[in-house]
């Protein structure tokens, strides 16, 4: 449910203003702007590109911007920060932690927005340290295929589910606070174990990627490749969607989530194995009952969806 | 292309009057109405079910109706018929062949909508011996969720590819009044051997098919089932809409196109090894040279089939 009780404060620094990063500083600024009790005064977007960093400026997307290089603006960056959000590739998390880390204030939570927690959480722990108590991993479900600041969006998280992974050294504070900024972007906030989340989120999407990756692929290397593409229609269409996504990340994504994603895939082989067993053998009931399983679990999941939307719960 | 040669004929009997028989009955019948050099004077509906028959006359989707098991009515029906589509589950086929080829006409074509050729094609030879030339395989690639006469439209097929598979025994006037009839519903005919159009069509139709209900049968037998349909977001959402599809129209393609769909299977089994050797391994540019070989290719085929829609060609 979102909750947007009142919630304001001083200082947000973003490393990595693209569609992520920028969309929470939309979503909070617009806040801040309207009014509204809910928002943060400054926005301090850090990156390495200064021509994107340039672009967030001229957009509004941030207030000021630093060069992740600079010491000097950097540590004036940080000086009071109330929350860094890490919004880059996860594989920068422990560079990024350990280039911060110095010029970190103790009172300022750190938070991320990867695909992947249990990689992050170890990043993070090799960089902080002691100071571990200060990260708070986070993971918000959301995206479109536009990337840049000139992507980023203040309604991007309404409606969609953010994942906490509180550790054991965060202080439950330092996580409600968390929470609370991600809820005044209208997120819902709901929270697990970095192994459940990674272990979730390999199975409904980091699987599926893969899949369709596979199908696009396997059709490319067979002989009547061309002809095949030319009557490709309404499923393939559909199937085949998630096939654009950006090989950059989900090379990322498969790389850091592989421990989750290979026990799916296994899991996910086995369920074909069984299936070949019944096509070769002819055997309908065998498949009618695999199809009408998925069939009710896939319209039941449908109709909770449009009807938690309808509701403008966060599980849409 | 669309050919919209000036083209009418007398009569045609369909054989199962629900989305595909009653949508060419409406494409044909509009022709007809709207006085048109192309169209259709009279359409007769068979079926099995006297409900649906009666609702199919009441919405105008039919002119007249014959019950199947009615010999008198089945004669009057079929007599003087330039085309009969059989419009039914395809494992009817030969039951159906035979039950009509007793009152064919010589000059009547019949004609076909399975999703499947090469065993449609033994059960019509089987079917009808000697006359066999009277048949010319088809499948119009069309469709849509509902069934049923009231699902009939009369531009499901416009911009749509129809293939047909002519069979060494038939006339090549015959194919070409087939041809003929499918463009004037806007559709866009095509021709392939019946085993081309088994591979084709399980690659890039029920292979997918099969890997949708696979993935939610494996959530669904997993221990997080509920907290991972939870979180499925829109990844999700495209690969698995072709998982609330039929399950007994699917069990029926997979059993009477096993032998292609094996294939299929096998070919994308052995892709998947490849990728689960690669996510093992941690190889990152392996994965990352296949997403991006599978995202350039699904891209293409997404812009040409646009701008395919635009130009009105069928391959969309």
């Amino acid at each position: 449910m979102t909750d947007v009780a009142a919630f304001s404060f001083n200082k947000l620094v973003i490393f990595g203003v693209g569609l992520i990063g920028g969309s929470l500083a939309r979503a909070l600024r617009e806040r801040g702007e309207r009014g509204e009790a809910t928002g943060v005064r400054t926005v301090v977007g850090v990156g390495r590109s200064s021509a994107s960093m340039a672009r967030a400026l001229e957009l509004g997307v941030v207030d000021e911007t630093a060069a992740l290089g600079d010491d000097v603006a950097l540590r004036a960056a940080l000086s009071g920060a109330d929350f860094v959000l890490l919004a880059a590739p996860v594989a920068q998390t422990q560079p990024l932690l350990e280039r911060i880390a110095p010029f970190l204030d103790a009172g300022t939570i750190v938070t991320d927005a990867g695909s992947t927690k249990s990689d992050v959480v170890a990043s993070a722990r090799a960089a902080l340290g002691a100071r571990i108590g200060q990260f708070v991993p986070g993971h918000p479900i959301a995206g479109r295929e536009a990337s840049g600041p000139d992507a980023a969006l203040p309604d991007l998280y309404v409606n969609r589910n953010v994942v906490l992974c509180p550790l054991p050294e965060n202080a439950p504070e330092a996580v409600e606070r968390v929470a609370a900024m991600w809820r005044a972007t209208g997120a819902c906030v709901r929270e697990m174990t970095p192994e459940q989340h990674d272990r979730v989120l390999a199975s409904v999407s980091h699987l599926p990627h893969v899949l369709s990756f596979a199908l696009v692929e396997q059709i490319l290397s067979s002989p009547d490749a061309a002809l095949k593409f030319s009557f490709a229609a309404g499923g393939f269409r559909d199937f085949t969607r998630i096939a654009a996504s950006s090989p950059e990340m989900w090379r990322d994504v498969c790389v850091a989530n592989r421990a989750a994603l290979l026990d799916e895939l296994d899991a996910y082989t086995a369920v074909l194995a069984r299936l070949r067993a019944a096509i070769e053998a002819g055997d309908g009931a065998a498949l009618e009952a695999v199809f009408t399983r998925s069939r009710v679990a896939r319209s039941e999941w449908q109709e909770q969806r449009t009807a938690g939307a309808a509701l403008g719960d966060a599980s849409k």
